[in-house]
Parts: C-alpha cells; structure tokens; sequence
C-alpha cells in the first residue's frame, strides 16, 4: 500500500456470494485504483463459526465473530458491510449508523420502503457515509452509456426498456428457504424478481432516465407450492415468479420492464436499451463489456448499429487495467464501486446510490407488487 | 405454366406498395410451387388512371379499370386483392364476396373489430375463398417456429414476447394522410403502431401460442399535431405511436408486446421469442432466415442459444428456392402466403388467417386501444 | 411491360439450379427495374426432351429444344445463357458468338484461363454483349462496399480476406460426376473449390482492390477416391477439396483466401474482410444485408464495428425494391446482374464482368492449383 | 490463509503490464483457488528505484531491488517471475534455474528457439519446476474447447484456423524501443507479431490439435522506419508488422494464421476455429466467454451454431468464481495460469506449457520468419 494511504478497516457481516463478491473487491481496488484508502479486511461475523472461520482464511480475516454486534461494538471498525439476506438488513444497518459506523449493505435496501425509510433516517441522522451495492451501474459499458446519455448524445427520451431473464427456478423441486434459496422465500427476501432483479433494472434506469412517475404491472407465481429448505415442508411460494411493468417516466419516455426466472437459456440476461431522437443505447450483461450504439447523425447510408467494445483507456475505469481489448469481469463492478465510494470519502461527497437514492428503487419495487394485485396504475 | 394447371384471374384494387408485394407474389408463385393453379394478373384498379397505367405496364397486368366496381362485375376476374388503406377494405370486400369472388385482403381485416364483423359474415355467407395478409408467419423461420412449437420441443410455455420496432416518424415534419402517410391518419387506419405493427405481433404470438384471455396497455402520441399531406393544414394526430401491452394467454402463458416509431435505429425490428419448459425460440425480422433456438436437453456444459440458418432442405418452404445457406427475402414470404392460398383452394381447405382468424386480432387491438384510453386490464 | 421496352429473347441452355436462378432473374427484372428492355423466355435447351419440358412449363418457356445448337441457329433469339457444366462452356460459348448472339455463361468462364482465351477472342472478335455470372458482386451490400472503398472511406489498404466454407462433401458417399455432382469430377469443373467458390472470392477481391501480383497456395484432397454417379465405379478424385492461398496485390495490400467443403457447420459461408488505414469493412453471405464497417475517424469511445443494414433506399439496387429493414434474397443477386446488363445494353456500356474480366479470374485460379502442387510462390 | 497452506514466495523481475497482469495473478488466486499454496510477494525488481517502489506500494511487495541478481540471491525467494522483454529471459532464466529457483518466464520463451534451448536445458539439469505464460490457455472456454475436442466431440480434425488482429501500429508517429514500444523493436522483441500474436496462436493450436509438421508464410513490414524511443533517431524497423501462414498438422489437418497490427478496428481479436467431422468449434477473444459450437450429431432441422456461455459450475475454472451468466476477465486468465502451476507443485506434475513446450512454438515462430524471407516451405 502507498504510505500516504488511510486504513479503512471492513467489518463484514455475512460469507455467501455477495460477501465473497465484496471481499474481493475490497482486496483488489488499491492494486489498480489510487483512491488515498487501503481497506482492510478486519472481521468476518456469521452465526455458524466453522463456516465463517473457512471463509476467513480464505480471504485473509484477521479475526472472526459468531455475532454481529460484536462487529458494531469493535472500535477497530470503520464500516459496516451486510451481506445477508434482506429481512435483516435494517436491524444492522440501524444499529451499525447508531455506532458511528459507515454502512453498506448488499442490495436492495430493505424488504419494502417501509422498512427501508427508518434505515434512511438512521443513516443520514448519524452522518455516517452510506451506499448500496447495485453494482450494476459500475460495469464499465453501462457507466459509458450513463456519461453519453448525460452528454446529449442522444437528445430528447421516448423509450426505455429493460429485462432480466433466469430459468433457475423452472425445476419446482428447487426448494424455498435456507442459505442457498432465500431468495424464493418471501420472508426473507421480501418479494420475487422484483426486488432482486427489476431493482437492479430500475437503479440502473432511474441513474439514466430519471425518475419514474406512474406504472402497472402483471406479477405471477408460476410454482404455487415448494419444499422450505430447512423444514422440509411443501409452502405456499410468496414471491413473484415473474413480473412485468409498464411505465412512464417523468421526463415524458415510455418504460418497459420484465423479469422471470422462467425464461429458458436465460441465466443472467440483463439487457437494457434507451432511444432517443437522435440515438440509442443498448447492453446486455452476458457481454458485458460490449454497448450498441446507434447515431443518427451519422452519413445517411453509413448507419447502423455499432459494437463498442468497452475496453479503451478513455472508457470508464477502463484507464486503470489493461490494455484495449481486454476484459474485465462480474468481480470488478463491485471493484469499481468501492474505488468510488472510497474517493468519494475523500471528497467528501457520497457515491450513489446512497441509501436515500435506494430507498426509491425500494417505493417502485413496491408499486409492482402492488399493481400486480390491483390490476391499477400507481402514481409514484 | 403446367398443362394441368388451372388459371386463377387476379383483380386487383390498389398500386402502392402492398399491390407491388402481392404482384410479386402471384407472379413468382408458379415458378417455385406446383399448387396446381396458375394466377394470371387480369386486370388492376384505382382512381387515378396514369398511376395505374404505369403499374400494370411494370407487372403486365393485360387491363386497368379507375373504378373497383368494375373488377368485381367482371366475369374473367376470379379474385380480388385489396391493397388500399384500411378504411375501404370492407365495402370493397363485402361487395366482392356478394358478387361470389374470392377475397383477399392486405391486414388488417378492418380498422376495428366493429367494421371488420360484417366482412366476416359476408364471406361465410357467400362461401367464397378468403384469406388476410399477415405475411410474417410465411417467413420459414417463423413458420418452423411454429412447427417446432406444436411438435412440443419446448413443452409448457411460460412467456410470449414480441416487439415492432421503426423510427421513420421522429421528425414532426412528416405529414399526416394522403397516399403515403395515410398510416399516420385515424381515419384511414383506424389505429397508429397498434393495427400496423401490433396487429403483426399478434397473428403470430396467437398462431403460435394461443388465444389472448386479457391484457392491459399504455398508449402514447408523442407528436399531437401534424400537417395533412393533402390539404396542408395542422390536424391533431389521433393514432398511437406507441404502444406496450401486457397480457395473458389462454394457456397461462404471460405475454408482452411493445412497437413504436419511435425508437432511433429500428428500420422494421420485428422480434419476438417464447419461453417454454424445456426450450426458448427467439427471431428477428431483420436476420429472417435465423432462429434462435435453446434446447435444454442438451448436455449440460454444451447448452447454448443455436443459430439456426433455416435455409435447407427440411425446412419449411425453403426446400422449393436454392440451396443450403442461400436467402429469399421480404417478398417471398408473400409468395409462400399465395402458394399456401393456391393449395388451400386444391385441397378445399382455406389457408389461415381467414377473415375470422384475423377478426380476432382485430378484437385484441381495439381492447389495446382502449385500455391505453382507461388504463384498465380489459378481458376478452 | 412499358410500350417503349425493347424485348430480348433469351435461349437458355440447361435446366439445373443455375438455370432456375437465370430464369428468376430474367422474369423478375422488369418488375422493379426500368432498363429499356423486357426479356423474353423463348427457348431453353437440354439433352433429355421429359426434363427439359418440366422446367420450360414451371417458367413459362415459349418452346423447347433437345440440342443447344438449336437455339444459336435460331433467328429469333438474342442471347445465348449457358448454364452447364464448365467443360461445356467453350463450345457453346463460341459457336453463340460466331452466330452473332449476345453471351452469358455461369461462371466460372471456363476450367482453366487456357480454355477460356479463345472464348475472350470470340466474342471480341464477334463484337457481341457477353457476361460471366459471378453474381455475388450483386447482392447489394458487397456493391456497398465496393462503392464505399472507391469513395476513399477506408484510404490506403493493407489486408484483404476471404473464404468460402462448406460442409456437403465430408461425406465420403457423395459420389462424384453425373448431374447432381459434376462439381467433384475434375473433367466435368476443371478444379475443385478453387474454381467453385475461391472464383467468387476472386472475382469480387480483384473488383474491389484490385489485381493480384503473386500467389502462393496449400491444396488438398481428403478424400481421394469416390464412386463416379453415373458409372457407380471408385474413382480417384481429381479435384482439390480444399484450398488456402497467401497473395500480394498489386496496390501493397496482403490476401488471404480459403476455401473448402469441410468445414463442419459452413454451408456456404462466403466471408470477406478488408482492412485500410482509416476504416475496415466486413461481410458475411449468411446475413447478406449486414455490412459491418469500422470507421476510426468517429469520435474516439465511441468507435466501434457498425451494423448497416443494406435495406435502404440509398443502398445500392434497394430503392428498387421494399422499405428500409426489408430484405431481398439470394435470387435477387441475379436480377441485379441482369438489370446491370441491360443498361449495360442501352448505355452500350458492357456491364461488368465481361469475358475478359472473367478470364483473369481463372488465371489466377490456374495459379493456385499449381502453386498448391509445387508449393512455390508465382507471379502473375 | 488456511492453515494447511505453504506459502511460496516470488521474487519478480520488472515492473510493467505484465508484471501486474502476473501481480494480480498470484494476489487473488488463494481467494477463489484452493492449491495448498500461498503466493506472497515478496520482491520486486527493477533497475529505476522511483518505478518500482510506487509498484511495489500498490502490490504490496515486502521490499523491492534494483538488481535482479539480488532477487535470485535471496534465500527467501522461492519463484523467480519474468517479466520483461524478451531479450533479457534467457539470462534471468538461466541464472534463476542455477541458483534452484523455481522460473516463470512471460512468453515467449525467447526470441528465438536457438536462445531458448540454453534455457530448457537449464531448468530441465537444475529439476526445477519451469512455466511460460501462455495465459490463453486458461480462459474458460479455450480450456473448454481443449477438453471437448479431446473428448472426441468433434472426431477427425480437418482445418483450424486462427487469427490475431490489431491496429495501433498504423500511425507511422508511433515509435521503436524503448519502455511502452520495445515490442516494435527487433532486438528486444526477436520479431513482431510472430512472436508477439501468432506464438499465442501456435501454442493454443499445438495444445488443442497437435505439432505441426510444415508451413509457408508471408511477413510484411508496412512501416519501413521509426523513430527510436530513446535515441529519437529514424531507424529500419526489423520486426514483421504482418504475417500469414498457411501449415499442415501432424494429424492431416490443414491450417491458416495470420497476425498484424495493420487491421483497422480490431483491437487484440485473437480468434480461432477448428473444423472436425462431426463438430466445430470457433471462439473470439472480444467475447471471451462465448463459444461457438456446432453439432452435427442434431436433429437435422435444429442444427445451428450454438453460443455457448461458458460460465456455469461445469465449465473449467467457473466453478471456483461466480454464478451462471457472470464472467471473469483477462486478468483471470494469468489467476487460473497461477492455480494450475500451484496444483502442479503439489501434485509433483508440472503445469503446461513448461519451458520445453514453449520451445516448440520457439521453433515454429522461427520458420515462420525463415519462410517469410525464403518464400518456401519448411519442415519441422
């Protein structure tokens, strides 16, 4: 580490994939990024300590807790980074902003805006430095499109549309509950694809298009009944199987979004595209590194849509790796993401999404779920 | 022509741009297909005599006529092909099937559901041979779709979606009415993006997979005021734009139907894609020979989205053009739509859509319209 | 047809694939494109009377002839098309131009540049129309491309590559010689790919950057016997199953060309790409609307491989036909050679490429069988 | 780090591209890679103290050198990693193995195979464990293709065929030698793309279909003179700025490279196919995780190229990183070189490509220069 480097010391709460997704990045960012921070990888809380004690080999912990609180009364910890499943972010998202920690929590904010807005309080009434990891925004193809949006390449909005598309689920004997399938839990996780997956489309919309202002949706659950992983009990399934939105924005475009995780050869397909008078943009994370991009201006016969391979030294991020070509992966959004939220620190000014920013995500997550029971359009 | 073959005498109403496409059709159909008809272009109508002139010197039509009425007094005229905006498909078709011709004509069947009932009655009543020219589907990749569909390689479906994607009216200068932007006038059209491209969407989606139980819609104009292309003054703009559709199918399939013209860099994006069980299809009108297929009974680690080229043999229609890897275009699949008619007439049994098929589309749309007006799901 | 249309009465001389494509774009051409001239289908010839009649019935042949000297003899036709096998176009070639007949011959001219010199002479000395149907130059995007690099867009050339993959012949069953197969009989093609599919890729390199200065080439045979279609004998195979070829052009740039029927998954995937310094374009025959074009005088991030789809009105042949997004096919490759031709006639300005030029094309294939026997570089 | 882990520490020789390509490598790969080991970088050298200290700070090296010798002196390195250009491997290389030291060299081995056999023979006498970074090995789907092919998924190889594409040496203003641009410079670098593009090309294609037996090629040199980076003085350039080659396989396959720096608009496409009986494989660099697969095996009509995202559990490396649909990087490349090199320590079975192996890309590199001035052929 650079001498003139600060520690910033992690606590983090949790050891599945998002905490792996997030060591990584804390461990990786000073190698590329010069951000005046050194994060180090303080302590590591889970219930279970064989579980949390692997990990933390792993990934160089210098110690372990069986409990979070002791994370949050550590006076060696600088911020507090939850990686656990949504129904219990607020607790310790609360009580680490009530100890002066900074806070980051693993998306989305909470289970619902309700439970998100004490969260919010929490945070900006302790001051303390807060963000949420939808870490799809750091990828450097969608952070061009955001910088080119921003610049008035493309003029005047008529349409926005975004889908993420899975088929995990399609099997009903995959079970609900327990640590690998939280997310088919409605407890736990607090609704289906909508807030695991539409939240990441529209974080991602809202950063480029602005604000929604009234939808409806069409929500099903496809698979009415599953085994709980833990009790082995067939339930009813609570979440949205699959969800689909109809929007308008309040700069006047048009929105489409769609989620399932019963669309067959689809494992990760986020795909997003925004038209405008005078261009258009589109991405798909299956190539991530790849932005169509459709200009208008350009000589009338010559047109058409153009591959950019996102991978030069005058792309985002792109400067501090390698050389243009090639790639980085899935991992390096989160790189990204801590590389801003530690500038911004130095800054003094917040990286978004704060959890103002992500408590909005949360309020349309709702409206869906709403709309797919009421059959009406939402005014946000 | 073949000795055997009988003679089907073509009347055709209109000059433009679909008149050339069905011209086309009949005129190619019998060098590729042995449907045991042989159509003759006999003779060709329209109100402005040298427009007309012009065309049938282009396409040997042996006669013109500046009034319709006199195709359908005839004797020598079998058939009558209706390629004039949608506000006169239904007194030319009901006068033509009261007179015992055959009736074909461009889509939509009506400007609604309403105009287009007594069309239906009309050829029922008189038994006549009729068909509606959702060419899309005679596309060979759409028609294997089809096939593969009902042949169960995806099993259970899950998710219908498609979209009609242009953007030639972004420029408000673009006038409303006349003879090449009647499309652009609700009182030629009837509907703007909804009975134009929506309605092709549909044909399919319902061909493939089924009756639509209910749907609710966002409609929008984004250009309220345009200049009439004949009289010259500003006129409100009374078609939708665009339009998004969420809807269920019979089957407990979720669809999703979006087009626009307003979406920068889309010249005709057709797309459209099915999620099933145990496989996906996907396609797209600007690559139309290509399908996607995803097939998850293959082995594990090998599973991907195959690029079917549908040029072979084996595939449907393709077997009476070229050879493996070689193309037909837009205009053929006109030609597959005739020779299916051709046959249709041989075996007694009528090539879909018939008008009752396409009255169906029509209902769908006028439900779109009006939901986008109410806001409302709308079932039917 | 239009009053003022000369007619031009074509005697077509075979019945096979080739003659169908003749036959498509003879009949085609006056639909959509007003060359002065509207051919006439008057008489097609073949040895065996059953078949030819078939095909001159599907066609619409005003008679038919079972010895092609019939048609030269015959005073009322223009044009001799010869679409047999290759070791038959000299002959008939000839004897057409002695008899005063404008000439087309499928290509290639003929099996070697020895055979095909004394065809140059004769319909030079003749003074007639004549033409070789290497019709890939046709299809409207690679005519793009060659316009575009004669309008400068890419400047000085460094690299020029093509290939034509197949997979058909993988199977040691498929005989060699009789009808279907004549091209696997080195008696009947004079060369294997070489003079199959590496002409096509020659004839549009040297057309869009110019000759080519030396050569060396690796040929192979993988299957060395097979059984002769007509006889049922094993017998070597003479011709070359594969060949791949370094060139030099005239203008500094370097050529790369491979062909070969086995490439497993190929079925006629004609490539090619040319590299300058301030651009690049690529084609694919699979998705033959599709031009990708590289333009590095874009704005630095957002340089990327553009899409142009070859759909519109400005593109090369397209205002001829449907509107932007809408494609055309294989067939319509010829109806533009032939349209090419016509106003070639009218112009008296002999549409490209003649005999003459053709005749380079099979020097430079002469060149690569015997750089690929003798393994040594040859200037040409 | 686990307990049970050995920690093995390298001492690395430069300080540029590779030297952090190789940083990350051995930084990350404990986090994902269980292999018994636990690199720790211990050393840097470099011969400016100012570069290598601010590199050293970013890795976290415990201390850094000035002379290279030093490294290879202290008795608590374990590795020695090589990371500089070409011309100085052979000495570092041989030093290293004497001293008893495990080596690593960036590819290539050498400039030329003469230079490299010295160092073969060293690390082979010393009986240390020995790797060249041919780190294209080990993106997933290479390593998948590897596999498949050995599986027998594609039965008899009859083509591959592999390209190496990139454009930033057009610019004549673009220099020689020095520390960015020593790759332009023949004493430094032995040669130009060959050794730089097409020794990765080779390597994959000896690993995935075996020696090969002969080759011609073609090498330009488009840039006659460049300034010197360092001296600023107008020199002849001695490197080959393009090469083609066209080779026969050991096992009867056919095969063609290229490499350039004159390709406008590509940036490092590094592509490849392999054309077999039953199947093919294809894979680009640009879309690193995507493979291209067709199975002729299919059911006929469903036949395609398939697009293989090679990110799930069952694909190589994948498992140890994120979930379906989610990628890596370039940088995992050199990560998953460093687990193979690792797992080989501990299972006394050295990892591919060892100095020796690397040897033999030496050699075919060096007949690809030899033939480009000879214009022959030449066995291997």
């Amino acid at each position: 580490m650079a001498a003139k480097q600060k520690t910033l010391n992690i606590g983090m709460v949790g050891y599945g994939f998002m905490a792996r997704a997030h060591s990584h990045a804390w461990s990786e960012v000073s190698h590329f990024f010069d951000t005046g921070y050194q994060p180090v990888l303080k302590a590591v809380a889970a219930r279970t300590k064989a579980n949390v004690q692997g990990f933390a080999d792993a990934w160089g912990y210098e110690r372990i807790e069986t409990d979070w609180r002791k994370l949050i009364e550590a006076p060696d910890i600088d911020a507090i980074d939850i990686c656990v499943p949504n129904d219990l972010h607020a607790e310790i998202a609360i009580a680490a902003a009530r100890a002066g920690k900074m806070v980051l929590t693993e998306k989305p904010l909470a289970r619902t805006a309700k439970e998100g807005k004490p969260m919010v309080d929490a945070v900006e009434k302790a001051g303390v430095p807060n963000m949420v990891w939808y870490n799809y925004r750091r990828i450097p193809a969608v952070t061009f499109i955001k910088n080119m949006v921003d610049a008035g390449k493309i003029g005047k909005v008529f349409h926005y549309r975004a889908a993420f598309l899975q088929d995990w689920t399609i099997n009903p004997d995959v079970p609900q509950g327990g640590t690998a399938t939280w997310r088919l839990d409605v407890d736990a996780a607090g609704s289906g694809v909508t807030g695991d997956l539409i939240a990441h489309c529209l974080d991602t919309a809202m950063w480029i298009n602005g604000g929604i202002s009234s939808l409806t949706a069409m929500t099903e659950t496809f698979v009415k009944e599953r085994k709980h992983a833990v009790t082995g009990k067939m339930q009813p399934v609570g979440i949205d199987d699959a969800a689909a939105v109809l929007t308008r924005f309040a700069n006047g475009s048009l929105g489409t979004f769609e989620s399932t995780r019963y669309a067959r050869g689809h494992k990760a397909a986020y795909t997003l595209e925004i038209n405008g008078e005078h261009g258009s943009f589109a991405w798909d994370l299956h190539d991530l590194h790849r932005v169509s991009w459709f200009d208008h201006r350009v000589e009338g016969p010559l047109r058409g849509w153009s591959s950019i391979h996102v991978t030069d030294g005058d792309h985002p991020y792109m400067g501090k790796w390698w050389v243009p070509g090639l790639s980085v992966g899935y991992g390096e959004s989160f790189t990204h993401q801590v590389a801003d939220f530690l500038t911004g620190l130095k800054k003094k000014k917040p990286a978004a999404p704060t959890f103002r920013d992500a408590l909005e995500t949360n309020r349309v997550c709702d409206a869906i779920i709403a709309s797919g029971k009421s059959g009406k359009w939402i005014k946000l």
